[in-house]
């Protein structure tokens, strides 16, 4: 039967600035799936190494996007799925959505792309609806499609590919303690003051407009979240020190990944990347905190074949 | 003496989703102003043609801006200046903030431009702050610069010039009534919903995005306004059915022009903006509300010699 083993990647969501519109997508940073034609109809998941998650296929995000792949194209069609799982979940960094996405890319992919990568984006969408309760597109947009993305509306969905600067590096440190996607949203404030509104929508135009230019100055003063993390910052132990030592080390700026706890830096260069690495790595270890960090050029191709 | 006869353009700010940070510089709309250098410090203003507006230099927003920008330098020149007034104040399509760009911009070129054009917009923002009580920059940057602006941050002040796409027109409209800027502040709500946040900010990087791609459909789909324009337009006579019109007519998109009650909207090229224009003065007309109507292409140059 016909197989192929893929990459799926991490995604960075939010960016700073753009809660729930902004996300980026990690070239070092991702796991790996393989996805095997089967006799029989619909989803079933032999194997999943790396973690304890569930294998039935209605509980697991990636048997859910793609059943919904399946039922949209009326396919007869029948799939297995092996993940190896890498990023953890409730890290912050797109576990769910990373699955999510490599499960409607493969399958799609192996039925001989009957949707381009952007018509997936829905299916993976229901991924994101089984881990956290909200069909968001922030990571699932980014880990398909690649690079930035800036999802403007989600009804209807209307999902940009926005360019990705060479020289952008991201440093990821994510400190060993679990907080549900489902809680982080649930702390944030249903309304903000128009002023911080405007702020946060300057910084937008600002963050899309440096991309464009590959103006790495703009890009820096426009990652600046005064809504969101001011808040969620409150779950992540010794946020305040890990912004304040990237900053110093000349990270263009710092903030949440996603619904966190992971905190994510963006540098210019490899080189930036690695010493901001260093300077996170000496505010949580005298403090105690198990962490893992990652260095991570931007991942321009999305999901692909590995 | 030195004397230069110069450009001062009409201005949308906000241009729907972008309240307090977007703006766009008009080429068929604006004002001359004559600014001629004398021999005693200070500015002068000898005279004001097609509106009646204070001389005075401290009540002139023109005299106000100029000063500003001589203190700054420690100047001992001094200036006069001629205003051909042609925009309507109150109308919402930029009128204090020709004059304050246009006399900042002629003042430092005849001073042999101790500063750049961007340098001059926190002195053309004291003109601002004379009209309406704040020191707003989305109207006098776009005057200044010329194409669309971005004001990512007042404090400090950080202005992005964007791209403007070639065939892009807009169709003003200004129903001849008065709505001061600092009442049409005054009606706004001080807090948004999160969701509201989150849908502006979408349309904000749409809208930034869809310049730099030239990409007409994603300006149009981002041309909306959740937050301000359900509250200012009902200020505006016959708004809902202005911009049923211009939409019916195939614009892009059709908000209010800054605090109003002028109302834009957007076309791609010159002949869909007439179309526009027809249709809206259908909608006044047989409700007896006086208007004036312009179209025009976007202004690339701001203020400039004339």
């Amino acid at each position: 039967m016909k197989s192929i083993r893929v990459f799926c990647p991490g995604t960075i969501a939010n960016v700073s600035c753009g809660f729930d519109v902004l996300g980026l997508s990690l070239a070092g940073v991702g796991e790996y799936m393989t996805v095997t034609q089967t006799p029989t109809k619909g989803i079933t998941i032999s194997e999943i190494t790396g973690q304890d998650l569930p294998l039935e296929t209605a509980k697991n995000v990636a048997g859910v996007a793609g059943l919904a792949l399946l039922e949209a194209l009326g396919s007869e069609a029948g799939f297995d799925i092996k993940i190896e799982k890498k990023i953890k979940a409730g890290s912050g960094i797109g576990s769910s959505a990373a699955s999510s996405a490599g499960a409607v890319w493969a399958i799609n992919h192996l039925l001989g792309n009957p949707y381009t990568t952007i018509e997936l984006i829905p299916f993976a969408m229901e991924g994101e609806r089984l881990a956290s309760g909200v069909a968001h597109a922030d990571n699932v947009a980014p880990a398909l499609l690649g690079g930035f993305t800036l999802v403007r509306s989600t009804d209807p969905l209307d999902v940009v590919s926005l360019p990705s600067p060479r020289e952008l590096y991201a440093t990821v440190i994510h400190p060993q303690i679990e907080i549900k996607t489902a809680d982080s949203r649930r702390i944030l404030k249903s309304s903000l003051s128009l002023k911080d509104a405007i702020t946060q929508w300057g910084n937008v135009g600002g963050l899309v407009a440096g991309l464009y230019r590959e103006d790495y100055e703009l890009i820096g003063r426009s990652l600046q979240d005064v809504v969101i993390e001011p808040v969620r910052s409150i779950l992540i132990p010794g946020f305040d020190e890990i912004k304040a030592a990237a900053l110093n080390a000349g990270a263009m700026g710092c903030g949440i990944s996603g619904s966190g706890p992971s905190v994510f830096a963006l540098s210019k260069g490899a080189d930036k990347a690695h010493e901001v690495a260093q300077q996170l790595k000496e505010v949580y270890t005298p403090m105690g905190i198990p962490f893992d960090i990652h260095i991570s050029n931007i991942n321009e191709k999305g999901v692909y074949p590995a």
